[in-house]
């Protein structure tokens, strides 16, 4: 609190949690506050953000809100998706995918209306704390950052709803009593964490999914789907042709109603401590499948391999925060370099919570029947080319071996 | 064929292809056949075989038949499952992991007999006969290998059953046509290929499976079980202790019932070119969901991550059939010391065709709610360590972003 | 020798061995032979090449000579250096750059005449047969590779020298006797291996040394030079700014003269078994340091870090002759991108086979005085921020050693 | 300093910085202070630092003093050298290697003590505070870490002095000037930094060496020495059998004389800066030459290459602090799986700065003159085996190429 702020530009939801930050800072900072309100398919209204600024006192001028989805998708979501990107094998990212667009945002907004600062709602203890700041550092590095959960001394329920009543803050009704745990939600998903369901013994209570039913409700008839891909982007669902946004869209759709894309993960934060959450990423669930189907067809093997071996780095980099990043970026240029040929079509099949693959073809496949049939004829192939090929793959191997021998180790 | 060989170990099942081979080798070696027969969990009795053996004219002190299935889960698939390894993402090894197995059996035949060769079934397109000759060199470097596939100029189905009837091999009725795929089966997995799966477009007929029942024939309420790890291993289910083989098949009966590990895959070969193969891995579908699910709170970071960088190289080395190479044991070593802690039990819901991970629990535990809970108190972690945390990991980026802004690239 | 082919591309040295390859193509394939003789920097003249060629029946439309050289430091040369590559740690791959570009060339011919084959002259024991042959069925997929050493049944020198007599093949004088090692040559280094390098206890004899004076021969005085680089590259020494190859010539010239870049080296060849040989690099050797001087202070950590850990990868794909591969060109595209700002100027001191980098400048440093210096005042440090930086990175340790002590494991 | 401490450990040196340190924590905490002094083969007498010690009131019983020089040679540098370690590709980590050790000694006499509390002289800037707490942290989670120059508010030598006349600590008359440059020295290096080496275009003036002669001032005549190994570790120096520490002191004698282990360099520090040191490493560097040498011939492909892969992450963990990691100690397990067979003699030749490895021989010796030499006849390689080798290795990107022929991609 010791820096002198004239201008910060703050990521607000419209909540109460980011209110209450709106309104402390304020006060403490007797600063001025602008708003920025990011529709990233969380599925929130966003005009009641507006209003909920205006009626805490911003300038019209200094509240800022956009459809963002497009471009999340388009320049977030599917380059990641080009790496099969699961952190720790599992997680599909898509709090971390978020976080650098929304500091982007911010940074953009502080560079015209010369802000000093920026703030988010994040707590002192998770990821999103990391992903905003670093973020804002690499883009902005003398921005001066605004973490109020690490500053105030706002230390329990209690005392941020007395500072709301303070502030006349309005307070929903719902938000009187704890909420059970929360929640962060946006276009490729919906995370929760915390309270009921912090013992990773106790299985996550289905109240808890929001964006599938449970795979128990689902259709009895699974749901048979195909999907486009033109360089390792998905282009089109049922051959029907769709932005990036919408085409995510849909597959939420036919994930939830499916049942497809829960986890419940216990994961290791970047700042030190494990975590177990419950996502939803019905859509991205159906997409990493496919995509892992028309590489199957469509990568090299030596290009294949290599994305998998370095997919481990490339989504720790991005659960860290470290989207802006060379790392991330000579990644990045890597895996894009692999999809230029990642172009044809996948056949899923949808069933209560699975997803599988059931066929594919590309104008660009590398799978050729001439070369697997068992009768002979592919001028590529003579079965004799087999013997010396495992003759000097093993030579090595028989040195060592005949090493063994004479030296008994 | 030019080599001079006296006496030859051959992998022999009793089925059609290992009694023409069988033959083959008699006639065109003229030298002693020695059979080696493994019981690997493939469903089939051995009994059989050792009958078809001596009708070929084997010895019968040259028939060996031997129940390896302890050792096969024991030696070989739970210390690859400690590794997670799945090769290009998807498939668990099934059939790569029982190669080096049975080829080490046969290597121990031949040093106690003195014989000077060894023998297998496998064609000259696939990766098994890679797998077998690679482990047949490194245990025995100045072995002769005859890989009858690869020599003998019997082109086509009709011309194999020539020289059965020829060589009076009785031939069941149901070999007189061509199969419309071909199987390999162990304890771990049961996989086809060839013919009716070569177009991968087209989605596996439902008559190709034999391990699993369709998920939507599985039953309509999940199953819940618990399995219990000691040091990385499963030890127990449902409170049960079991021994390893005996483990892996009440998975497999757990898995086959609800629909469990169904793979349709076009994968790339060691030997060059891509092939489609469908996987059944029952139990193993289940144990690598459960697996992880205890490392989630057992294993560290540090220790999780660097595992999951590695396995791709570590499944590629096993798919490959270097299993008896320095670099698989050292890799082996690392993933070993990693397994010390992991220990605990894990529950997992089954239901139509999905595993999921319910719940974990250990003695060991490195999950401390503690750390997690929002209220602080935990002496370990201060909200404001974060900001440090933050400043010095993004130092290196707001270094970068000022070169970006002073230098204009 | 079973295939019909018309006509052949040859890599043709204009040497005795190569000119035998020749004619051995004409007698035993009857087909028309093209010569492709490139000047690499090996330092022969080349028109003996023509006349040789002319005298062995060659059409003169069908003799092809090319001075390569500015292609080959700035396509090849340049490219590997950007990833500081090294296979096994000391070897500067100057032998398996120069073949995919000899090979291209071949292929370029080939498909300008309509002719069917290439052929080198590489043994079936080395890695150069890999590495052409692998470009040239990369390049053209349908090509026939005619290795005449793998195929023909001259099976020593006396058979070589005889089959030259025979066909009225010229012999220099000192190529009646054996030769006491064998060589490769071009603008990046000059190798010697076989025959009296064979025993890897022995010394290498200083006579098998051309590229460099020995190092206690080199002068007294250590020579400083300085080097620019321009996005990754060297593009001026001491200030003269040159051409690729003019540039790798004159630290050509520097390091022989200062003794520098001598390697004698037992490495592990792509077919399985170890060979010894002596490398010459003396420019290469000098371009290393400098490279990794300029990087210090223009690449950042994780730029950095990322590119050392996949460079034993990226060295042994070229080393292995993949350099027309999408994992060679995927790895390419991540380094090319890290070298955006790998501009500046490195100051050198060679001195009797050593190079020491002494200092560097970049107007895009990232370097700061004001970071390191112990009196604070950079605004981006804050000695306070470390304590939250090593409590956060430590956390999860902390919650280990618990683990420890509770457990005693 | 807001922690009440009842009983520090202090890594003491017995130097002025830490004697004010001493003095400061028995000023500012009111606690008793125990010492440490290590003898790690820095080259300072200690029975000074006990005199020191007692001067400022420490209790002859809270005074420890150590030899650890064998321990920290065989336990921490030998297995290092292993992995043939290099931070950023240059550096022998001779700094990083020792903290560990230190810390490990701390803790053991807090342990017995109970004492609750630990400290160190090192400043907020660089990595060794890192290195110290994470030992601490790992070794005793609940140990309270005191961290002066992090603490204190001693902002210039000016003060410091002051601090120290004002507590009657002894100043050396050359301690009254601010130092040149700041030093770090163990037997297995000695590093400085700081003040007149801060410009890295600048070259390092001669006096900061100490360790070395100049190398244009060592032997005009080259030394050939030979260092024995087994299982990975040195033993013997021409044929001379001696403990770890011996052995390293006489290859830094061996390595002073000629000049050999400077190293000017710029590297990224693990709290997010640069910074410019010069080391000298006598020993190691020609440890290092020597045990590559003897890996050269006793190592298969496979170990070496997965050894060269993992090198610089394994080189990362050491220099950023993490010697007591699991992930350190996973990768350690496999790096010394790999020394098994690392026994054997290489000979060196050093001169003017220059390590040259001349020649190595090995009861273990995987080379082998049969294998190589261009006369046929070993059994194990057959000329014609490399054409399917090839082949089947370019098998895939003949598919590549006939797409992109077809496709024109």
């Amino acid at each position: 609190m010791s820096q002198s702020v004239k201008k910060v530009v703050l990521a607000y939801s419209g909540g109460l949690d980011t209110s209450i930050i709106l309104k402390w800072l304020q006060t403490t900072y007797g600063c001025e506050v602008v708003t920025f309100t990011a529709d990233l398919g969380q599925g929130e209204e966003l005009e009641p953000a507006r209003q909920k600024a205006l009626l805490l006192g911003i300038k019209p001028e200094n509240i800022f809100i956009e459809d963002v989805r497009e471009e999340f998708v388009r320049d977030y979501v599917f380059p990641m998706f080009r790496a099969n990107a699961q952190y720790e094998g599992l997680y599909l990212l898509g709090t971390s995918i978020a976080r650098p667009l929304i500091a982007k945002k911010q940074i953009e907004i502080a560079e015209k209306l010369g802000a000093d600062a920026v703030s988010h709602g994040s707590t002192g203890k998770g990821n999103d704390q990391v992903r905003y700041e670093v973020a804002y550092y690499a883009l902005k590095p003398d921005v001066t950052i605004i973490a109020p959960w690490r500053e105030w001394d706002l230390r329990s329920r209690e005392q941020l709803l007395k500072f709301a009543e303070d502030h006349q803050i309005p307070i929903a009704k719902d938000k009187r009593g704890e909420a059970p745990f929360s929640v962060d939600a946006n276009l490729l998903h919906c995370s929760s964490e915390g309270k009921v369901l912090e013992d990773p013994a106790v299985e996550v209570p289905d109240y808890v999914y929001s964006r599938t039913v449970n795979p128990e409700d689902a259709p009895d008839k699974p749901t048979v789907i195909s999907i486009d891909f033109e360089k390792g982007d998905p282009v089109a669902v049922d051959g029907v042709r769709m932005s990036p946004a919408t085409l995510l869209t849909r597959l939420n759709e036919l994930g939830r109603i499916n049942g497809i894309g829960r986890l419940d993960l216990v994961e290791n934060r970047f700042v030190g401590m494990k975590s177990r959450g419950m996502y939803e990423t019905p859509g991205g669930t159906i997409l990493l499948q496919a995509h892992r189907g028309i590489e199957s067809i469509t990568l090299d093997r030596g290009a294949a391999h290599l994305k998998d071996e370095l997919m481990p780095k490339y989504a720790e980099i991005i659960y860290n925060g470290f989207w802006f990043s060379p790392e991330r970026e000579m990644l990045q240029a890597l895996i894009d370099k692999s999809q230029e040929a990642v172009t044809g079509s996948v056949r899923l099949k949808l069933y209560k919570g699975g997803v599988h693959v059931i066929g594919r073809e590309s104008p660009y496949s590398l799978y050729s029947q001439d070369l697997v049939t068992f009768e002979e004829g592919a001028v590529a192939y003579d079965h004799r080319d087999a013997a010396g090929f495992i003759k000097l793959n093993a030579l090595r191997l028989r040195t060592l071996g005949s090493r063994k021998r004479k030296m008994g180790i």
